[in-house]
């Protein structure tokens, strides 16, 4: 679908040279520097990406594929990160996980005093204006958008089919987060992408601007940062700090092996649930899990040192 | 499921010749004779159905099984008609687009005087009560059942899955959008025609008196006049004046190859998705395009005239 | 998903022999006792069972996964019970049908006061804490766990997939009606049981108290009696009376058939929808119905007998 | 406060001779010949408005301002008429009895191929454009205004300060009801009159048409028809019918002496509430009541004959 | 207003000898043997009332009415209590304090075999049907009357303003906590007793059966005891277990004086606000602060024991 | 009513000498150091406050006392200022009008990550910790604290009896507008300050981390940028950019006049409401009503002007 015209004032665009190296983030409203970046993301035991951003690697992201709500809670709640999920979204592919890292976006209600001035900075550092468009084309592979648009519906259409489908080639299927709307919502199913909005609407984006990259934004009950873990399911989206992900993890792997053997107990039809889950009431049954836990990790142990 | 005796106090029905042609719609508390639609849509450039209104021609029917809310958006905007789509339903069928030509209904709440009033009236000029298959049995291939039961839940159900049987028949598949409820659900789904409600009930209709048939009604925020074109995909249903018909699907045939050309740009993986979209920043590119679309509009349209 | 151990605090549990028999229902806040639960449904015109439930047979039970809310509607409304459909549920898997005896589960917010009597009498009486799983290890085949929780979303999560999967085992694919939440949904959506519930959330249940076990209970507007017929479709969920049953299913052969006989009318393409439907206006369609109708529950009834 | 000009080309308007004669209501979208309006309130008991709406006379009126909810409640259900109440309205003057003949007003949302034709016939017939003042000038004493602006809050304010100040010297402060909205609320609320109203906004009316004048009307679950007693109060908005409105009158001074007896005797503090309330079950007391009611309808009917 | 004699069939009346004792609740579904209650409240350091509710002394409810919901948060959080506080209601009087000793009392949805053996079961204990009055009957000097109505606002009127008038008798201006609605709203608010509700109806109460009197019931997200003492502000409504009505008023004595002496030390002018609130940062001001609070909980004191 | 303790680890305090100048923003996680503030407010007409924000002159805030929302709402649309209107707020006091210059706040949901760095760095810039009063201590006499708690409710209560007497002692009475909670209202509705909140809640605030101080944040639909002129009356609060406030005053001044005029038109009763309003339509009307206005523009400018 085609961005209308006329909306197109709001932001405008110019010809620019290709592959523009990540811009620096100083024309928005908002601004964030790479320096306070790496310093509120201190704890972050990873690499960064060259924009600052933790960089969550790779293959901690695949195994990422495994998690559940309920894994992410358990680790997070038990750090007293309580803050950490949002829900309330439309699904577009319920049996697909989004899994990537926050490339954060943040705008406002447009003013058009306070915006003719960042389009302005925005011409000067980056030379052509500011608009959604400014901010998807730095997305890298792995990037989950995570977009704050104030749960705005009519207006609040982040992409439409053109667009997503570009994100799903820039970040390689990373996934899109909005609290704000789609278009093209026909367009958008047939593209294999995990998205997470609050509505859609044939509406263009328009009457806001776009105020901040990479900045620290809020999505429902959570402060989500630049370089968090994103990880979505059927219910809602987790935002992790990296420092706890590889416990995440780690600790998934555990309560897999933990449902597995649960139901495999339950399936015998043997037992109440209470003598079988949370864990067995019988020090007999106790060692058994005990003993079949230990295996089972040995086993993924030995498989992911492959 | 049965239509319940007990409610039919309220609408009642007799025995009556087969075969009655549409009736004069004059016996509903509310009235818009044949000469009145005609001078309200004066701007429809089409053919007349018998009953007034606007004939959207069968071909261009088929042709708008490929519109998006997005394409009928972009047009009718540019019109300054803001108020032709309407959202928040329940979508039967998500991925079945709906189309064809308004025939609109609308119910009131039931207040026994004025009731008694029409009831005397219809018996008078059809031969029988006012109750909604009145209306239905005025179907015609092509039709769109648009039914203004203000959001009504229960009592608000316009359709069980017999008659939203004889609905498909009568319209050769055409559709249903109320602004009020059905029943029978697990019936209704195995039956492949498009439907757009609020909510579903198991009561019957009940408590709303028939109040005007092909008379101008209010969807959401839509004035729906009859013979407008429906159009719904997954996200909501606009109305189109009759006047606005043949440009929206020009228009569309023109935004369906610039997504095409876009997507097949972007999945090249050379540009960044300012460079291509919404049109491209390079002169080259531009030309690119304009030749891709020349070509390509040539090619549909002598398809189409075969 | 592993019940969190923090949580545990509210409930506890202990170390058990196996196949405990049912529980006295004494040790909860709201008692309900056997001689109470019999008076209270003096009607029932089933076998009870050991809990002094009202024992809906198996072969009815079957029998109704073939109705739809509107065949339990129309028969209830003509009794003059209005007050017992619930709807504005999450349906897990909308096309396959609940149908068994209810189980009633009650849930308060906690109150340390009354919890700790609560806890301490369930101590004394049952060998272990009070918790969810107290009600559930009392799950018979054919059972549908059915469990006021107020509505909570966070920490109103009745069961997450292994306690889900035990459930599912338990009552032999019963079902689950809760008014508030679940856990784990990628893991209860491949589990093929039918359940309703308001939300979902990653909590595990927590700041409740385990209330009432198989007491009369409200779920929306419906007053819930244990070993009510439970009957779940698309749109939402019957409790019938068990008074009730064998009514309902007998009509419901009858809509089934006059269902089959109208589509098949109005397949033929020769009628208006009144001349059908309700009932055949035209004295011979009404006789060719009346024949249809007899003929095919006779069919029915043989079938049945063998 | 001014209306502003930019939003004036929805209606615009012209200079013309004064006090002009109620206008036919042709030019509407939706017509409603004083014809119909008779026939459609054939059980009215009382004169006519020279529009043809029934006259509920002045002292009826006035005689209604002791009315409550409850007590017009109590006579319409006895008659069936359960669909004649709203409420949900902000109250601009709780105290204050809201009592009147609906002058009813429709809008529709604005569509312009159909608006430009209801246009030219208003200037056609009216000599001028058709807007909100259309109606508003139509107003007479006893009247209120009765508005379906369906609901709308932005741009369906239906006055504002002064137009407030003009509807209470026109209906000699009979008063507002608008399922909308109306602007300027620092200045209405310095004028004694009552009014209703769902949402209070900075805007003007703009994005709609005047579609109907004392055509029926919908308000919440009501179907207004002109010339029904309008009696508001705390709660909400009773619509009479005018063949009600005497028995409604009389029951209620019943009433108001059954409650200033049943209040005296609970002042005695002897009484349970059981004893008094509804009726009193002792037969001493039913004749003691008995003859006081007979006695205080005595002084009222005499009070009132002077 | 009149309770309307069609509805009563519900619940129905009968003479009775005056000045019944408190009844043994033991006609309504749910039951609450006064044995249970008194274990269930064992906590309670005061006497008790004849129904085996706890009786916060006179006096100390006396001094609750200068409590404020913050007063009462600070004590019960402290002590873990975090459900004991519901807001969301409409309050009658906001400029008035509730303040008294719960007295409960829960409906559900009416359904006929249930409420058949409970009637029955009411006349063979009680000598009469049960319904609303049955319960107001009961009420003592000091009672706030607490009701689960489940919301309901059509027919869960617990009140009009003759009952309202005679619960302000019976419980000397106790109080209205309903979640569910009233009705005669003009005449309620002339009478000087506070009251919450959730929305107002002109219908009587119906469609519901009164299923427990003086049983634990749930208010919002609170559990609710009988005997509770129940503290209403403008904001909301706590319930306090006996237990802590002492803490919470010694506490709110040291509050009052450390506000007072908090904004007297403000309206110097002298300090910003971190410097004296919550504490005085200057250990001087922290001893003037010290002494004060000791002089001034002196005079009160000694005031008191006056 | 105390902050109580255990909440206050969230924030912390330390003591502190005596009237620090207000602090440079730069321990929050959001910061817009004083030159960007002036670079994006550059169409200030006015001197700024040392903190660089625009500073309203006394007088013009003085003459702001007599508008309302529609004034202010008919400069801001003509200048496309569409988006500078929040409403759905408790209004303390309707009928007193708020009036001042914004200074801003930002709260996000708390991150216990991120919290520690911005606590680090407060305590290094600061001399001590981040929380509601830091922002509350910097109040200036004529400013309006205008604070975005995202809409929270529990714990999102920005002050409550104590900090709102201070904020009235610091600010002159100028007011507050927060986009979540008050606490204490009980204590606060007996403080002479405007106020604009969306709930009531008895827990302090917490949970949360104060994010940003005059920083540019969203209230509703609205970019409130610090020094906005703030203007809130019954209905709801306009932020109006400073260059535009001397236009809207004197076109206010008009609208007084106009207002004027045309009720005492409308009081005399010869006119119909649309020969006077919007404007005359008889050109002497028209002389009449412009030589009106000239001469009280006269008297209010003399006025003025001694």
């Amino acid at each position: 679908m085609k961005l209308i015209c006329q909306l197109l004032f709001l932001f405008g665009f110019l010809s620019l040279s290709m592959f523009v190296t990540p811009a620096p983030a100083s024309a928005q409203l908002i601004t964030f520097p790479k320096q306070e970046l790496i310093d509120y993301t201190v704890q972050n035991p990873f690499d960064r990406m060259p924009d600052g951003r933790p960089q969550v690697p790779d293959d901690l992201i695949e195994r990422a594929r495994d998690l559940s709500s309920e894994e992410v809670w358990a680790v997070l709640q038990d750090k007293g990160y309580n803050n950490q999920y949002a829900d309330g979204f439309q699904v577009l592919h319920p049996g697909k996980m989004l899994v990537g890292r926050a490339f954060t976006v943040q705008f406002m209600p447009v003013r058009e005093d306070v915006d003719k001035v960042a389009q302005g900075k925005a011409k000067q550092t980056l030379g052509k204006h500011l608009f959604n468009q400014t901010a998807i084309d730095m997305l890298q592979p792995g990037d989950v958008l995570v977009v704050d648009l104030f749960g705005k519906k009519v207006g609040g259409t982040i992409v439409g089919d053109n667009l997503f489908f570009y994100v799903n080639q820039a970040t390689h299927g990373g996934g899109l987060v909005v609290d704000g709307s789609v278009r093209d919502l026909n367009g958008i199913s047939e593209i294999d992408m995990p998205a997470y909005f609050r509505s859609v609407d044939p509406t263009p984006i328009g009457n806001v601007m776009l105020t901040g990259i990479n900045v620290p934004i809020r999505i429902g009950n959570v402060t989500v940062m630049p370089g968090d873990l994103v990880v979505g399911d059927r219910e809602g989206v987790y935002f992790v700090p990296p420092q706890f992900v590889q416990e995440v993890l780690d600790k998934a792997d555990e309560t897999h092996i933990h449902d597995e053997w649960t139901k495999k107990k339950f399936a015998e039809g043997k037992y109440k649930s209470s003598e079988i889950y949370g864990s067995p009431s019988d020090p007999k049954l106790k060692q058994e899990y005990e003993e079949y836990l230990k295996k089972r990790l040995d086993e993924i142990h030995k498989q992911r040192s492959k």
